[in-house]
């Protein structure tokens, strides 16, 4: 390792906006390992897990590593990944077969989180509703389709989003504030409603509406965050529905990323429509503009 | 039948409160079964099932009669059980074994609420917490002392129902109005919360305390109903948790009411501890007042 | 209904062989239906379940009228269905979309059994070897791809239904007359071996075969019946691998009808591959010499 | 570390028989702990979790590190334990309360196998058949018992541990030598037979017993291991009757653990019958002598 700094997105000062500067690059600690994306001088082109696990506490202990007491957000509590070097914990390296396309890098975190989203429980024969169709709700679309869902409705209020939420295989695609989503579910499920709901966007009014067009026994995950407190009618959405609802982190370390790998490596499920915008780094206030006005799936950047 | 009417608790205006007189003896359709309670002329002492299902919706055909889209609660959909003599359909009749004391036949319903809330997952090496020690909570803490749970909290405002959730098997009883339930649990438990929380309660603050005081990944049952909507941190209590958290609508018809049977059957859950008052049918009205106030177990109406 | 007489197979006499002769229609008790195969006086074209559940066991009554201890089998414990009248009991029949090909009413019950069979648990992202490539087995494989199946090993001595196999969605087909089934599945799986192994075969080297494939903590679904007892090194290929291992009747009453139901009406699984032969009932003879020699996907007998 | 020698039980040829002798103290390799029954200069009084994972293969990155498929058991794969001082992995090291008896350390691995043998599924509410009683077989009884099993049978040769049985809570005790254990459950269980079949004697006859005494839909852990394969009648008593049989590998690494520390610090679970014999560790042989005939519940070795 010949350099000393590298080019970093970076976070100065307290106002809006990030820099684009150069930095140190990271120094590693015992059990860590330095990463370059698309990292020819590692040798290997390897993806990270950004939950870092504390390995001490109950949940690490019991397997259940994903809800670590002690989390460390990579990006978030840790520096991050707008950047061209990272010094990450070993167990969260992912190696990636290098036959596959660069692309795939950047879906397999977000594919994680559909994958755990959707298959929370077993969806084959069962109908299926997505709130949100940001680009994780649609691979779990996709994910939904090719996993045995028969009947998959999505509700988006992006036009260009509901185009792609049809091309990953949406059986009916609302609009909610066009449609009325409970009673378009209800008619077209002979008034059962709908097996699953999943919800990917954060938003209490879907969730509300995605809970009414639940069947009695229903499941739901949720992955979307919301912005504050949600108010729900637990008596009659939840309670008197005997409705299984999950709480959805987002992935299981790192039985999850198996899975990613397979759906993607068998060509089961294929990500490349859910890829609308490709931006080189130096471009990230722009791509960060795009994804805050949503009229894109997934942006991907260029180191 | 050489009778033709009964003595019956019944609403015959809009205002408070019920009268005590004489009507009808209800006639069978085909498949039902005329019930009286102790009913010597029937031949066997007879519990009933209350909920009704249709046997025809998507739920009674794929084994979830519990949640019947087309539900009827018998004495609030069909005329009730404050009477001698009911008609009810045969699937719903379950036969005692006329050698257990009487009054279990008062108990088998909320211990059946009891365990469908305890036991919506396994709870032996785990620790739990009840909120709300009415006579179905106090039967869950005696259900999940002896179905294994190794540390039981309960959080009960009443000094007589603290009094019972200890007599049933609670490990820590807590008053909600005096300690911090959460601080209070997690000091107990090395700061790693509880394993699973049974909320019986209906009150909203108790619930937001409980999932504060659950574990990351812990699991959540809901059979009390809330008064009306309740508003819920979803992001930091159940999303980012991985929490699961199951409506409970009280039986799985009949398979509840073969556990209930052989809990108390076996010897292994005595229930007397809850039964605190029992009153003759005639004195329905100060029944219904001591319920209502709340300084009371399980109360017994005898006909 | 103004014929007294139909056409049948029977089975008059213990040598091998049936006879197709007139015989009396069937008369309905209460709560049965007098079903015809495409049966325009009756009005609906119905299919029947064939486990006829005694309602009153203790498997009936907590769920599970599917392994009913008093069952009886239509055809076997009662009269069958190779014939144009049958009397059925009302839960057991189900009323088919008119919209749909006539042959799927072939196909639902092996349908039912697959849908058993594969989704026991859940297979999305899992790798999965099917041994047996009979009518089920080759659904089997189908429902198994369309529901998430990354990568799926079909074992088969028949030429024709190794064809099918891949028809229907087998990632690899082996000959286990020439392949050494347990080294190409290690070989092809990084020496993991499958998730799931699907057992429809009945033969005993078979099943052995597929558990030495098998992952440490991996799942089997045991459909085929054997020919007598099966000797198993059960410590190494069941108890140190920490071995889920599931006895499949084949279905659940009627939830898997719903399933089946959904998975043709979607277009998601197309059985048509499998169907190779069809005759007329009268040709009965032919048909099952065909099945005996194994050279044939589905047969039906049309009425 | 003064000492550069301890006492340990060796085995240095071939024959029958071990020595007790001199060895070098082994030495840590980095992260692996060096440790001493009773280990004052450790400072902790620590147990082992006796397998080693390799922390590499699929399993031990999807969450099964109990099935490895490099698993290294203490003492076998490894030096024992039948010494002073062994050098452990970090993960393997269980940090127990110094306040427990020290008996305790003993009987936490046992426990921790009959815990996933027990718990594989909920024993709640349901009836249980433990065939074969030694040291594990007892601590199942105890286990179920305490879990909410409410008819617990076990069947047993030897009139010792039939006695420690009854002690641990068990309902019925059977000796398979004179009763017939299948019509002696029928006979108790109204002709339904048992929900759940716990087999922990390795004996192919126990096994087959068991299983034509679990009911319809019932439930087998299989945590003996036979002496050679075992020959059984999948159709009937697995494949028509819905059976889920569950291979026990023993643990999960580590959360069997923090569950056997429950068990017993909360008091619900009293270890203390099944402990008949105490030894010096110089009298291993006659330990071993006790443990090969039966006579005996849990021996202790004592450093």
């Amino acid at each position: 390792m010949t350099t000393d700094t590298m080019l970093a997105v970076v976070k100065t000062r307290p106002e809006r906006g990030v820099d684009i500067t150069h930095v140190e690059i990271p120094r590693c600690r015992p059990y860590e390992v330095l990463v370059r994306l698309r990292a020819t001088s590692v040798g290997d082109l390897v993806s990270a897990e950004t939950y870092i696990p504390c390995g001490h506490c109950y949940q690490c202990r019991t397997g259940k590593p994903e809800v670590c007491r002690h989390l460390k957000i990579l990006g978030v509590d840790t520096d991050g990944t707008f950047a061209e070097y990272v010094a990450l914990p070993e167990v969260d390296v992912w190696k990636n077969d290098p036959t596959n396309p660069l692309e795939w890098t950047a879906i397999q975190e977000p594919l994680g989180n559909a994958i755990d989203t959707v298959l929370a429980e077993d969806v084959a024969g069962k109908t299926v509703l997505v709130t949100g169709c940001g680009p994780i709700g649609l691979l779990a679309i996709g994910l939904a389709r090719v996993s045995g869902a028969t009947c998959i409705f999505a509700a988006e209020v992006s036009p260009l989003r509901r185009q792609l939420a049809t091309r990953m295989g949406a059986t009916w695609v609302l609009n909610p504030l066009e449609a009325d989503i409970v009673e378009a579910i209800r008619a077209e499920t002979h008034g059962d409603g709908v097996d699953v709901l999943l919800e990917m966007s954060g938003n209490a009014t879907a969730l509300r509406q995605g809970l009414q067009a639940l069947t009695q026994g229903g499941r739901v995950s949720l992955l979307g965050l919301f912005e504050g407190p949600v108010s729900l009618a637990l008596n009659t959405v939840v309670i008197l529905k005997d409705v299984r609802l999950y709480g959805i982190t987002g992935r299981h370390i790192v039985a999850t990323w198996y899975k990613a790998a397979r759906f993607l490596q068998s060509g089961l499920l294929d990500p490349s429509p859910i890829i609308t915008h490709r931006f080189p780094l130096a471009e990230f206030v722009q791509a960060m503009h795009l994804i805050a006005h949503g009229e894109c799936g997934k942006v991907i950047l260029l180191p």
